[in-house]
């Protein structure tokens, strides 16, 4: 066998034991070819917290193993179903961390494709017809065409690699949330979430204040465009700013050893902490009056849909954004290597990205 | 001494071991009249679960004593200061939750007066000069002109009194998250500030779906106004509703025994899970993840402001919207039945009033 049955890529054959950090090159099965799909062959891949979270176990052990993550994917279109309408062959592609949802339920119709009942995560989950997705550390991923964005132009392909979810996950609350020119918005956890919140809340406009635990962060942060960093060290490090911002983008992963309502206080009446990104551990238990005084609330998303995704890239090819990122190399070494890095939440400036896949793979056409 | 330097109430002086329970008739000090004040003669106070809360301790124990509580007052203005605008002797008139607040910050000045840091709660509050404000259950209440409210003609004094807190509870989210035609609005827990959920909404234009787990609600639900009653006994009630609300308003007590994830999930995408009322116990805790299946949000509000308590009263009276009460003549027995009753939430249906008090304190003018 071989593609276009099936792709080679990095996975995940055991997760006891700490194993997770083990991959291993193989093969695996791709979905059967519809007439809205799309191949693409990879260039490039984001290394996501997902991705870790997910194989480490901490959002529960129950994965489908053998499993291939990565969903921040950039590549050549390399076959193009019959149906599908703006993607051609050669053109470069991103894919997310969606790749299916039914299209036709009330959500999807509404534009809110992410929250569709039957969406299939970019890997480990099941198709229709039984395959389990597999994510972008490979040599081709499978898509429909909903779930395939051109990239402009003037993107480096690595530096917009970490904008397929990170980017997403964070453009997403920030429009919806109402973010541009008087507005106040406050990124806390600077890191490869945190990071593209600074650049695109202030690319959209708003005024960006960056908060994190870290002083260390403070001239990334201004560097990133922050206009105010906020320390969370000390006691009443919120007394100043409080009712100041108009929403947090929380992307912080250690939430639960967060005092909320500290963080609820920095906002304006009826403002909202929105927090990205799912740690393993539970939020802290909070009193309802913690809402109180300011009427403020509290919720999550998940990425965003194909509108923003593609609006999110016509932003950063306009105002020319770049990610920090590291690269590595694609292999089994490297693989360990992201994925130790970022659960260890060190050394990492502020997303790393998989590179060198025509060498681990082969040129793919 | 006497009005105007004291009033006259039934206070709690001791809350240790139950005595909570037990008022005493007695007298109190009004704060100095200034020239924004006007004087109420008290006719008519809903008996709020806030009262329960504060003088049986839920809330904490560090309550100034002896403490008068009530703060749902319908009267006459007997007494009105000099730079007063709106209201004349005779008015009949409402005093809330809110009885001062500094006008002055930026909260105030958008309008969100119920959020400044100066706030002054109708009772157990200092004023600048340490007077302790006195709630309701009393001869007089003395209160800023902002936090007095003309009562329109056509409300019956004791069914317009619960309107002054738990309608204005319910009624500012109601506003706030766009409850109207075509708005489809739960209301959890079906009791003092639900059945006025129920009634508000409805008014407003919205389909409203009432939530409770005593299914002996549902007949009272429907007579108010709800369209659909859903019962939340059994393990799968929430199933054949997902994405169904656009937003919620919960009143309920008991949250912290909610399955938290069960409620978010009858929301539409970015929906709100609202809260009013504030439990003793702290909310169950959750993961963020929890929020994720609609990219939902959680929030609590504190009273309402001036303008929605105005177009509040405009609502009922144009609506005719009648309270559900009972009433109970105060009396030292008569406080301490109607307190027991709240705390021990049954049989309220749905909002005790306390009235009488000409025969209590005399015809005051």
């Amino acid at each position: 066998m071989g593609y276009p049955e099936t792709a080679q890529g990095f996975v995940v054959e055991d997760i006891a034991d700490g194993k997770w950090r083990n991959f291993k090159k193989s093969e695996f099965k791709l979905k059967p070819f519809e007439s809205h799909d799309i191949d693409v062959a990879i260039d490039a891949c984001g290394v996501c917290a997902s991705d870790v979270h997910t194989i480490s176990g901490g959002w529960g052990t129950d994965i489908p193993l053998p499993l291939c993550v990565g969903h921040e994917v950039i590549g050549r279109a390399i076959r193009v179903g019959e149906s599908v309408k703006d993607v051609k062959i050669g053109d470069r592609v991103g894919v997310g961390a969606q790749v299916g949802a039914d299209l036709t339920c009330a959500n999807c119709k509404a534009d809110q494709e992410n929250y569709c009942p039957n969406a299939i995560d970019a890997y480990g989950d099941p198709y229709p017809d039984g395959t389990i997705s597999q994510g972008g550390y490979s040599s081709h991923i499978r898509a429909h065409e909903y779930f395939v964005f051109k990239i402009p132009e003037g993107l480096g392909t690595n530096l917009a690699a970490p904008m397929l979810c990170a980017g997403l996950t964070v453009y997403s609350p920030l429009v919806r949330l109402g973010a541009g020119p008087g507005k106040k918005v406050g990124i806390v956890g600077i890191g490869g979430l945190g990071h593209l919140g600074i650049l695109f809340a202030k690319a959209l406009g708003a005024e960006v204040y960056a908060i994190s635990h870290s002083p260390g962060k403070k001239d990334d942060s201004l560097a990133l465009g922050a206009t105010e960093f906020i320390s969370t060290k000390g006691e009443n490090w919120a007394e100043s700013y409080k009712f100041t911002l108009d929403f947090i983008i929380n992307t912080a992963d250690a939430t639960d050893k967060f005092n909320l309502p500290d963080y609820f206080s920095l906002l304006k009446v009826n403002g909202t902490f929105h927090m990205v990104g799912f740690p393993n551990n539970p939020l802290p238990q909070i009193q309802t009056r913690a809402f109180a005084p300011n009427g403020c609330y509290m919720g999550a998303s998940n990425i965003g849909n194909r509108s923003e995704m593609i609006s999110m890239f016509e932003l950063a090819s306009k105002q020319n954004i770049k990610s920090w990122i590291s690269e590595i190399p694609i292999s089994e070494e490297g693989c360990k290597e992201a994925v130790t890095r970022v659960y260890n939440s060190k050394d990492v400036r502020y997303r790393l990205v998989l590179t060198g896949f025509d060498e681990a793979f082969g040129k793919r056409s």
